[in-house]
């Protein structure tokens, strides 16, 4: 677990509204109050005036616009240093601990912001990631995966279902019209993928990285394929194999504990959907060599996972406090993973608007829960992900994140569909 | 021009089934036909006993089949020999002196055996092929460029005008149903590219390589754009801007007789269908400042081109005799073009099948025209091109080469559509 995991540990019924990192001003504050609003309009003045207002420790506010989307409150003028010399962790470490307040929409004021801080972050940014990569690389092992999933995924089912479908399908939804609610597009995302991989029944299928194992079970249902769904979340697997006793699905679908690496058996189908962000950069080869030792000789594969326009790393904080290991790959990285073996790429499409929209209905969820979060964690936790929700929505509105879906194939395979139209003709 | 080229050069009228290079069998030859049937009988054995035939010149057939889909006919024993040693290059070369023959189907030869080589290939190809590449690099630079296009493109419309449709549209047709003609599926495919793009009238278009016009005329007369296309190939613009003065269509689409590197101006969509390949992997992050340029800040673009499952060199013959300074890319190498920009992938279509029948509707065409291609040039230049061409088919049918349709846009820009049902909804 990470250094900074502690404070986002579970800690049930307690800390609601306790804020005990809240600073308060003192009389240097005070001395601060004209220099730091001249740094703020002129920084607002910088990145082209955008729609946001800052509030600073006496109330009084600064903005180049008359109608806000959102107000960020400083409470102090030390927390404003910190977030300055270091926005992209400083930010979300001060919201966590309530140091900054946000008021208004939060995924919006992130939105603006990352719009108009776009070239100034690629600057700023690279520098600042690539030294903390170096810094600190997280290799992704055998075990420091385990303990990175462990962080994130068995924070407990009960508080995933919160704000999840009810299927708890925790990646991006497609909406393939925009009226669907978040369990059609789930379900939706799900069949899209089935039938780009064009399903039959009685084909075998490894699903690497099953979540909660929804896909597993849909695929299961509805395309009638035998499926081996790996995960080494515990908490994942053990709701995932009680569904599928619940559902008889037991013959068709087998749940295994084990990392991905230690994927074998052949397969008609190789599927992957919000994994590869975990995998490392490192085992791309390996993940590769994985599927080129099960893929049948005219098998196919499918891998959804976020993304980025180039190589860059992931936001600090979030890689810090919410997804220890994960990284989001460029194309150019994500060919790593494909193009050392006879395989070959059919299609790629980017589905980043779903994403955002699929994360609209979880913080809508969410924030509808709050008061349930307050019962199971301490504030910081329920600051830090209404945050993580938030900036994920913005990172995904502004086109800093992608979502890939890349089907593949055999090299050799010629029994691939002539056109996609077939995708969306009426089921 | 290539060193080669010479002899690929018009020889109008003069040579029709002359072949100068074919070597008739001495007494050497004779000593050798046991030792050589040998050889060839392990070598089917080795590839896993391919379809196909080898006959030694006296008249012995060497197969491993029943039914060969073609006889590979060789004159003499030092032709053998230099095929064995070098078959990338040395087969093609062979095939057009007349040193060696094919009875049956060239192509179905030819996918055969690049399907029964394919791990055999991969080993050689790489040490002979990168060796080629480092004794032999051909720069794209602005010069070099234009020898390379003139030596393919300038042969001569009248050749073209033989083989291809009626409005000389030289790229991947796309045939949007199985049932279309070359003449439909070249219009479907400029539709298709349309469509990913959403052209809207009045909108303005850059074309990078715009062959013979047929695209940037598409674009004017059924979507209301305005087109500046750009081409070195001097033969191929004085036809265009024929066809556009013809069409009345001089107030939308302008010709411009100039490298891609001096495009200049501002467009909602960059267009670039078959130049890629022949633009040289050092120049691909030149390419992508050119369309950072010019595309506004909700421009999109598509690119489409020839590829690989991974970097590799394109065959040897082709690029000399065929296609100078020819560069299939790899994804990974694509990326280079759109990754140092804010540029984001939204789509990614494999239509290699369709280069194979594309390809299959020329060879036809081709062969149906020989007797005009022979009074056109000598037999040299018409093996060449069969062979060409019917090994064109061979590399798409084998999953060797690809075809990539890849669409982009600004990151920034949220104006994309929702899913791609429109693309395959009725007009």
């Amino acid at each position: 677990m990470s250094p900074l995991a502690d404070k986002l540990a579970p800690d049930r019924g307690d800390g609601e509204g306790a804020l005990p990192h809240r600073r308060y001003p003192t009389l240097l504050d005070s001395l601060l109050l004209v220099p730091a609003r001249r740094a703020l309009r002129q920084l607002l003045d910088a990145i082209g005036r955008p729609p946001l207002a800052f509030v600073l420790w006496n109330g009084q506010e600064v903005t180049a616009t008359d109608a806000p989307v959102a107000r960020v409150v400083f409470h102090d003028s030390a927390t404003l240093t910190e977030v300055a010399a270091n926005p992209f962790y400083a930010f979300g470490e001060a919201y966590a601990d309530g140091r900054v307040d946000v008021e208004g929409d939060l995924a919006k004021l992130l939105t603006v912001t990352f719009q108009h801080t776009r070239a100034w972050q690629k600057k700023g940014a690279n520098v600042l990631q690539t030294a903390a990569r170096i810094l600190q690389p997280r290799r992704n092992t055998l075990a420091a995966s385990r303990e990175n999933i462990h962080h994130h995924y068995d924070i407990g089912n009960d508080f995933y279902r919160l704000w999840l479908d009810e299927a708890l399908v925790y990646t991006c939804a497609y909406f393939a019209q925009s009226s669907m609610t978040l369990e059609q597009a789930q379900r939706a995302k799900m069949d899209h993928i089935c039938r780009k991989l064009r399903l039959l029944p009685g084909q075998s299928v490894i699903e690497a990285g099953c979540g909660w194992g929804a896909m597993a079970l849909h695929m299961a249902r509805h395309y009638g394929v035998n499926v081996r769904a790996f995960n080494i979340s515990h908490e994942q697997i053990t709701y995932a194999r009680s569904r599928s006793r619940e559902e008889g699905l037991d013959d068709q679908v087998e749940f295994i504990e084990d990392d991905w690496r230690n994927i074998c058996g052949q397969c008609d189908s190789f599927v992957s959907v919000g994994m590869l962000e975990h995998v490392g950069l490192e085992n791309y080869r390996l993940l590769g060599d994985v599927i080129d030792r099960c893929l049948t000789d005219d098998g196919c594969g499918l891998i959804h996972s976020i993304g980025r326009n180039r190589p860059d790393a992931l936001n600090p904080w979030i890689e810090q406090r919410i997804f220890p290991g994960a990284y989001p790959p460029a194309m150019s990285e994500i060919t790593n993973v494909l193009e050392p073996h006879r395989l070959s790429i059919l299609d790629v499409e980017n589905l980043r608007l779903h994403y955002a929209q699929t994360l609209r209905y979880w913080l809508r969820r969410y924030e509808d829960s709050i008061d349930q979060v307050h019962r199971m964690f301490d504030d910081s936790f329920a600051r830090s992900w209404r945050l993580y929700l938030a900036g994920s929505i913005a990172a995904f509105e502004s086109g800093d994140l992608q979502l890939f879906q890349i089907l593949f194939t055999r090299e050799a395979n010629n029994d691939i569909p002539w056109t996609r139209a077939e995708l969306y003709a009426e089921p």
